[in-house]
């Protein structure tokens, strides 16, 4: 029975795998880089790249894929700084998907102008677990983990802080209220993801925002 | 494709409904009230257990049943409480389950000592989304909702808020500190479960934690 699941559910991840590679060459075909933007529900998400977006990029064209799973408040929000947003939904799935594959990225692929754009931003849907598991055909991969979610967290979900090549601590103007060291924090992803690179940051008072900013820039002008 | 997907995605539903009712069946033959405890990761889910279990329910004995993708941090920690800890995780599966589900919470029976306790407290996996799907045995869900996490996730994970009798909203001790509106919060969740019962609470300064602890009280009281 337990056999069985497991052969199942590599076979899924083959499927993905494939539609992810489909994904990737119509992205670089059409000179776009991507980035899977990922994090827990409340980690600040949105709030960061709306941060950056204001900013601004220099030259380069961003575009926004926003995958939740029901509504489009996250995606009202962004289309404000003239930025063209899609809105995928994951909710006609099984009980509202959480998390975003290579077949719905795929799906939603029509509805978005990549020869418009330089980079695509996804915004997986919230959650700490399954984004992880499911590549999309994105050249870079980051998070969100806010100091209001606590120290460990990299060792309670490893796979995640694994697989990111960027980890946005959020919220870093909370740090003097809340039981969070920045210091065991940063030893736990070494500990899960040495290679890893990290920013502090907060949305709220704009720190490290303009970071943020230069290293999607910079994301957006690396070769494929 | 997609329909043979939603097919199997029934099936394995089902099997679970069989399984959670058998579990409910042994829950309730050994006099034992359970609660199912979710939220998003860094909510505060075991932060508050503790502080509820450090006040104590009473006559009421509890025990807990610790849901983790790795590692047993949490589980640790409660033991020191001194109350019955199984620690189960979920890792051994497709790259680390999201959820529990009623296979896993029944393959753990073995390790509780039904009979030593009145209340068992599941902790299950951080995620908004999946665990809302999988109903394990228990007589009543719950979930934590902190106020960094942001005043529109009700809107935006509508499953789990629906699915639970009471919502903790936790960390209101971060309320002058973090754009929230509390108004704004309770009419998300009267749109979406007019029926849920809130509390909240401040598991760093205690308060509410009465009242919680009064709720576990009178759960491990209340006729099945």
């Amino acid at each position: 029975m337990h056999r069985t699941k497991v052969r199942v559910a590599t076979d899924i991840l083959d499927a993905n795998e494939t539609i992810a590679r489909a994904n990737r060459a119509d992205f670089d075909r059409a000179g776009v880089r991507v980035l899977n933007l990922m994090g827990a529900p409340g980690a600040g998400k949105t709030r960061l790249l709306e941060a950056a977006l204001m900013h601004g990029l220099g030259e380069v064209r961003a575009g926004v894929l926003e995958g939740d799973i029901a509504g489009s408040l996250d995606a009202e929000r962004l289309s404000a700084l003239h930025v063209p947003v899609t809105q995928l939904n994951t909710s006609p799935g099984f009980g509202g998907e959480c998390h975003l594959d290579a077949n719905m990225v795929r799906s939603a692929l029509g509805a978005i102008e990549l020869e418009a754009i330089d980079l695509l931003i996804i915004e997986n849907v919230g959650n700490l677990v399954c984004p992880a598991e499911f590549r999309v055909g994105e050249h870079a991969r980051a998070m969100v983990s806010s100091v209001a979610e606590g120290d460990e967290k990299p060792l309670k979900y490893p796979l995640m802080f694994r697989a990111c090549e960027l980890v946005l601590i959020n919220k870093i103007d909370l740090l003097e209220h809340v039981d969070f060291s920045l210091e065991r924090f940063l030893a736990n992803l070494e500990r899960i993801n040495p290679d890893a690179e990290h920013m502090e940051l907060s949305a709220r008072t704009g720190e490290g925002v303009e970071r943020l900013a230069g290293w999607l820039e910079a994301l957006a002008r690396a070769e494929s």
